[in-house]
């Protein structure tokens, strides 16, 4: 990848995707589930720009949408309404409304309140919901506390118990039709046990719920498959599947899988300049042109992206806090990181930035967000282009009197 | 303060600032350092919409600033340049030189490479440039990591022997005039012995470049002063003047305070919608309509924000965490909260909101930011209108294809 020439043409900070490499991780995974009938609902969240959904849509993928943003989003980008699925723990009356007059696969409902306000919301619409519920299972998916979800301490999904006598209620109600079952451990998810654990949970739940004549279509088994960041271990998609599938004997079932990070983790780039060097007794820091605004992982999640140097520098490697110019000491990329002695304008490639970058960024600072480019079969295209101050004052620049 | 009114005309969430408090801070900490000559250079970036930067303007502030967006905001918004200071350990060189033509009153320089890009871009432009330079005393503020600035392993300013260097550079350069000298040594501070400290070896400072020509004008103090949360002691902004003032016996030097916080924190009010309530186990959730996108601090820094509820609801209280839409376990406004039994659509008010609060906001999971309120003499205004779906997209959209 010519990370000069990107650098060259569209400036810096940016944000770079690989198309190609979203697709091969897109194939895989469908791939690994080829036993049964499945949708690969791409999970927005990850990474929102609609031409990024739009190779998804393209590809055939689905889409498992947190918000009715999310929603318009899938839509716009060309996925059909039928593989659209609405989650999240805190859903509007408008969300809901909207969501059920564009007629989408089915809402993924993530509490008895939540139940009854759908069902509300379908009978002044004289509709008919359909929707699934979110389990949780209460399995610890041993990753990072932010990003596990599947403890009854976490604010999603709801009791097996609870979710039964929801199962009967939507059963019952003339405006609800209960079409599938939804469970979501985690993220960055390295370990298997966990996952087969929580499926057999749910997939029993399908079978309990058979038995009082409530058939279910959906095993939705969220997403979260970990990615390398580091050293991790990860899991194969063809064990992830198998896995699975092998908690669901004598059910005839349709996988949804929810997949985001990996699909889009690994396949982007932030890429930033060096502004300078400094030193500040005994600690280097290397000041570059990002910051926690255009990624927030570093700083929120502690997390680690690898830093690579495009540099003509030939210098031993020292320890180097990668930093930028946001005035907030959590503004950082990487600590004590070793890096060749760097000059102005030398670009820092940061890795596996596709997922949970760009659509966490902000404006803090007045710092306008990066410019978002597309790579496919080599060819470099803009997809976003560069927030300029205009926009960022675009919303408050009428009422300043 | 009529929350419910507010909520009614203006929607939910919603980000509503006492203009009048921001006066009485500002009047205040102006009033402290009436012994002495003194700019309050409000730090725009704890909350940078425009009619709060102008608000202040008419109360004769000056603008810290710490991009050149925040500079443009500083101008947009009335604050004559020779009150605008841009500071910051990251500047662009499209930043430098814009701050240089613009003529603000000083650039605050962070390091010795930044001191060199600076004097070459004033002499592309044959300019002279003043400057300060921002000092690091090296002093343990004892605040949060994340707001500590004042130590050595902190990306922020230069050590007092490469200030020197750098003062003596600076002198004899035909395109850099050093004017000021600035520490700041963190954020939300409560204690008044660090800040005396810094400033007795910043004033020695003064002296020691006195003794060698070097006059300066200018003492930047930089901001910091704590705010109340929860039950943090404060420092009283006379007590902080007068340790200021008695480190500064024999120098007549014009003091800079940016103080932000001070100013906006308590001014400032997230109202937000319930959506629901709901249990897991023995752990009980109420769900609003705002999220992590919209006040970051709790989820970053584990910021506690006291929770009003507006309810009619007469029940007991009991432990909730106040969680939102947004699928992350860290999307919480507080943990362990007691409140009473809300019902759907009741109001709750999280306080101390005004600083650091909409800055730091997001579309993280395509959800458009809050409208901003201005309160002035109990009359309410739009200062900024809500993002809506195509705001969102407005950058991409054309390149979808």
């Amino acid at each position: 990848m010519n990370f000069k020439e990107l650098a060259s043409t569209y400036k810096t900070p940016l944000y770079i995707y690989d198309l190609d490499y979203m697709s091969a991780q897109y194939k895989e995974l469908k791939e690994a589930f080829k036993g049964r009938k499945s949708i690969m609902a791409y999970a927005i969240k990850s990474n929102s720009n609609l031409s990024v959904i739009k190779h998804f849509a393209e590809l055939g993928s689905g889409a498992d949408c947190v918000s009715i943003g999310e929603v318009r989003r899938a839509f716009l980008a060309g996925i059909p309404s039928y593989k659209i699925i609405f989650s999240g723990v805190g859903k509007s009356d408008d969300e809901i409304r909207e969501a059920i007059q564009k007629d989408i696969l089915y809402i993924n409902v993530e509490s008895e309140a939540e139940l009854g306000r759908v069902e509300l919301i379908a009978k002044e619409l004289n509709s008919v919901c359909r929707i699934s519920i979110r389990v949780n299972p209460n399995i610890d998916p041993l990753t990072h506390p932010y990003i596990s979800t599947g403890l009854h301490d976490n604010k999603f999904g709801v009791e097996i118990d609870a979710a039964k006598r929801m199962y009967i209620r939507a059963n019952n109600s003339e405006y609800l039709d209960p079409v599938g079952i939804h469970f979501h451990i985690g993220s960055q998810l390295t370990e298997l046990e966990p996952i087969y654990e929580s499926a057999a949970i749910v997939a029993d739940m399908v079978r309990s719920l058979q038995s009082i004549k409530i058939e279910l279509k959906f095993f939705d088994v969220g997403g979260g498959l970990g990615v390398k960041y580091n050293n991790e271990t990860t899991i194969k998609p063809y064990d992830y599947a198998q896995a699975i599938f092998s908690t669901l004997k004598g059910l005839d079932l349709t996988i949804i899988c929810e997949p985001g990070r990996f699909l889009t983790a690994n396949a982007g780039y932030f890429l930033t300049k060096v502004l300078y060097e400094k030193q500040n007794g005994s600690k280097r820091f290397v000041v570059v042109d990002g910051a926690m605004n255009d990624l927030l992982r570093p700083s929120l999640y502690k997390a680690y992206h690898k830093i690579e140097p495009i540099t003509e520098s030939k210098s031993e490697l020292s320890q180097a806090d990668v930093v930028g110019p946001v005035c907030e000491s959590g503004d950082f990329f990487a600590k004590e990181c070793m890096l060749p002695t760097l000059e102005h304008n030398d670009l820092l490639v940061v890795h596996s930035a596709g997922a949970y970058g760009f659509g966490m960024g902000s404006n803090y600072n007045t710092r306008g967000r990066s410019a978002e480019v597309a790579l496919k079969g080599g060819k470099a295209k803009l997809i976003r282009r560069r927030e300029e101050f205009e926009d960022l004052i675009a919303l408050e620049k009428e009422f300043l009197e």
